[in-house]
């Protein structure tokens, strides 16, 4: 016997709905690819994403077609999101910051129909135009221009595009799982795969993310997302904030630390999140200009480990409250958020603290867990690692055109990270799985062993991996870039560790390299390092 | 095509799931019927639960059979929320309040198999077994007593029921839409009817009462539901709080003010919901002891207008911010929530605090408008009043059993509240719309009549309700009660009216009658009234 209650798809466009109608008036800030701003409201991305969809659907696309965007974090790539989705189009982000190669790859497999782009990237698509054999559409993201017209064949513009179309185009409605959005992962291996997001989980995301212990955001937030619009949809703020009502400011192509400062100040940004290294450059010009970042009340930062010390700047010195969160563009991203429990709000204000350094604990709708390379559930205890696994509302299924690949193990993703979780379901970062060293049964993060390496004043840089040993498997080999000018030796080197970690984890050997294998976004790429000196220890 | 992503059904046992893997030892202080107070925790909530769920399964029950319970907010009964929705069967809360011949009529209708009731219901029911007949198994929420053995035939005891269940059941998988609880509406007319809820809808709602500009429980809250758990659900709290993991102090039996003040004390609530009425029982208990309600930090008002000065009361005196809220069983039961805009923060204080005054807007996930007779829309200007008209994801499609009646209009609910609508959503009711007078085309509202007639010295209380009118259509007729010793005269009254609402809002004439007819739980029965005066103005 099925329940007597409306049942109503989860669907994108209601989300946009719900911004026009109560909450219309509220302010979009957008910082143009030009530099200039603009404010505009939700009533007016609401009408301008109708009447985009529109226009789009003049052009002769099919359901759920791909429709790219190269863009920044702006009012018209605002207006693409609603217009795309809910149209019942796949609204794809790709991250421009990508080797051309990846980029042609990644537009060409998601047989992306349209792709809007913003100025900034206009050399690119011309470069690439002809690589781009799907698309049918390019637009560029602004008004008319001959200049470009003359660099891309057939090229259209968004302000002409939305006035194609009709200001009384209605949402349609479908079934919640249909697909919604697409982001692609560029791994460290093999080629980006694509995680193709549904209305429903991106509307339940969003339920989650604005519960008061994740992000949380309100009616009365500003909320700047740092974090890029083609990243994992910007965390999922862009419909996070449609629910929530809250005033958005969209940092466009700038996001150096004076900039951000000056929007913070300016617009009164009350919330704003991204990654570690972009509030380095916030605080560095925080201190520098003297701006107290007063109306900042909170960040949420993610995308890797945030370091302790920031957190602490940001408290004691900007009475800012630090939300760490970790995720995945596989989930969407939110998997986790740290924000504490009553029985926390007892302790020492230094224990509080120190609590405040994970990864957090995951919100209602995620699951997470450990275990063992049998796939055996380990404890949670704060001290056990393994392998950690995800599942729920919005974690991914299989990637986009790999739905044969059996992905899940036993319905759990594996994140291919190594974390701890406590009893609470607070959950630490130790490593990435295919990184941590398995030396005689024990497990030896490199993580820790490069933040030691590269405290060396005679290095540049340096990465550990685990290469096979006759004995233990696997053992840590330190692959070293001498800084300018000096010439440390390998006992020098490994003598830097004692004292500092376990002797057992003091890696056997030290390698010298002119410089590390980087991938496009600057990771080092490990596996390269394991092929190259595979042989490295084989002898001992 | 589809999104990629895992899709898990939205059921109420993922709730006590995450409550036991994350907040497991989160306390829930339960004050039992006999007055005594324990202290348990998610995890054994989840425990009992799942135990129960399980030895319900031997009582040879079907899926989404109906089990009632006639029960205070406690342990067991929290218990009981998830271990039948959970296991598959339809929790059916039953007012204990209401008439006999009404319990009688509803847990027969629902066709309930199980009876669960506290030891305060013993008498009730043993009055009662005769006639319920479609119940088969009647079990006691407490431990054995043979006392209550020699009152209700082949009676059972929930903690040796319990014992009989397995630790290890797990929780079964199905359908969201599947049907989870009921609850039955006393309206002025006609039998009571049922709503019935869906494990899909409840999660939604927990979700949207979870988000931070409705409720938002935290798991730094220690929530205090005086709302009773057979009324809505305790406005869904057991769910939500689950959700957030949430600490509760469910109260018992006893909700008068001095009972309420000692359990905020003793374990430092932080946020508590209910009725006005009970709100004034306990802010005068604090004024008497001096309890300056320290912990306190937030409550949520529903079920009945909130008096502003309540709200200014718990604001100025004891630093507490109220939420007005406005919702019906039938819309599960939030409807809206009064929590500012960022606009509204700029305003001056005391504009502020009346902008909190109203019903205020509704979250992502419901939808309202007001319309006219016709059921054309009408403007949301703050000043017209319609008819208020809801949809959402958490409002009832049709009745129980009543699926053949018609009962949207449009795909909308008739709330049969007339209320108005400001530009950003924000509502407030005005009257009942069958007790709203329509005079010549304009509309009055019978509160407004009754709030300036029984403040009249002269009188005990007073209705005031439309009759037919040659002229008007309608026109407003005073029905009063005197005052013990008093004899006012028509004139009297009617002059009463001078100055203090329109001169064509006055009512026509004055009926006296010894006493109002009132419903099960005390309302006026405006109906009858309507009946016995319908010729009062027809020689007019």
């Amino acid at each position: 016997m099925l329940g007597q209650m409306m049942t109503q798809p989860l669907l994108i466009s209601s989300l946009i709905d719900h911004a026009e109608r109560y909450h219309g008036g509220t302010e979009i800030i957008s910082v143009e690819t030009d530099g200039t701003v603009t404010q505009t409201n939700w009533a007016e991305i609401a009408r301008n994403a109708r009447r985009l969809a529109s226009a789009l659907g003049a052009l002769g696309l099919e359901p759920q077609d791909r429709i790219g965007t190269l863009a920044w974090n702006n009012r018209r790539h605002l207006e693409i999101y609603y217009a795309v989705s809910g149209a019942g189009y796949v609204c794809h982000t790709v991250n421009p910051r990508l080797f051309p190669e990846q980029l042609t790859y990644i537009i060409n497999h998601a047989q992306d129909r349209v792709l809007f782009f913003d100025a900034t990237f206009l050399p690119l698509v011309a470069a690439l135009q002809e690589h781009l054999t799907e698309v049918r559409h390019f637009v560029l993201m602004g008004p008319r221009s001959e200049e470009a017209t003359a660099q891309v064949k057939d090229l259209k513009f968004y302000d002409e595009l939305i006035e194609t179309g009709s200001n009384d185009f209605q949402w349609p409605s479908f079934d919640e799982n249909t697909a919604s959005s697409l982001c692609y992962t560029s791994g460290t291996t093999g080629n980006p795969k694509g995680v193709l997001y549904s209305h429903r989980s991106t509307v339940l995301h969003s339920f989650a993310s604005n519960t008061k212990d994740v992000i949380g955001y309100s009616a009365r937030d500003v909320v700047m997302p740092v974090v890029p619009m083609f990243h994992v949809n910007a965390w999922g703020s862009p419909y996070a904030c449609a629910m929530s009502g809250s005033r958005m400011v969209l940092p466009g192509p700038g996001l150096q630390g004076d900039a951000l400062v000056n929007l913070i100040d300016t617009y009164g940004v009350t919330l704003a999140m991204g990654v570690p290294t972009i509030w380095q450059g916030l605080l560095a010009s925080a201190a520098r200009s003297g701006s107290k970042l007063e109306s900042l009340q909170s960040t949420v930062i993610g995308g890797a480990a945030c370091p302790p010390s920031m957190i602490e700047t940001f408290r004691e010195t900007y009475g800012v409250d630090t939300v760490h969160a970790w995720g995945m563009s596989e989930m969407s991203p939110l998997g986790s958020a740290n924000t504490p429990l009553a029985k926390h709000l007892n302790l020492p204000l230094d224990e509080q603290h120190r609590l405040r350094e994970n990864q957090g604990r995951p919100p209602f709708g995620v699951e997470l867990k450990i275990v063992d390379d049998d796939g055996n559930d380990l404890p949670h205890d704060g001290e056990t690692q393994g392998d950690l696994m995800v599942r729920g509302h919005w974690v991914l299924d299989s990637y986009f055109l790999m739905q044969d690949q059996d992905l899940l193990q036993d319905g759990w993703f594996a994140t291919g990270d190594v974390a701890t979780l406590d009893p609470d379901g607070y959950m630490t970062i130790r490593d990435r799985s295919k990184d941590i060293i398995k030396s005689g049964g024990e497990w030896i993060s490199s993580v820790e062993l490069e933040n030691i390496a590269v405290a060396h004043p005679k290095l540049a840089t340096a990465a550990v991996v685990g290469v096979p040993h006759p004995k233990w498997d696997e053992r840590p080999l330190l692959v070293a870039v001498k800084a300018d000018g000096e010439d440390p030796s390998e006992q020098e080197l490994l003598g830097f560790f004692d004292g500092k970690i376990a002797k057992w984890q003091v890696p056997d050997k030290v390698v010298f390299v002119d410089a590390l294998p980087l991938n496009a976004t600057g990771k080092v790429l490990k596996r390269n390092l394991r092929d190259d000196f595979k042989d490295a220890l084989l002898g001992s």
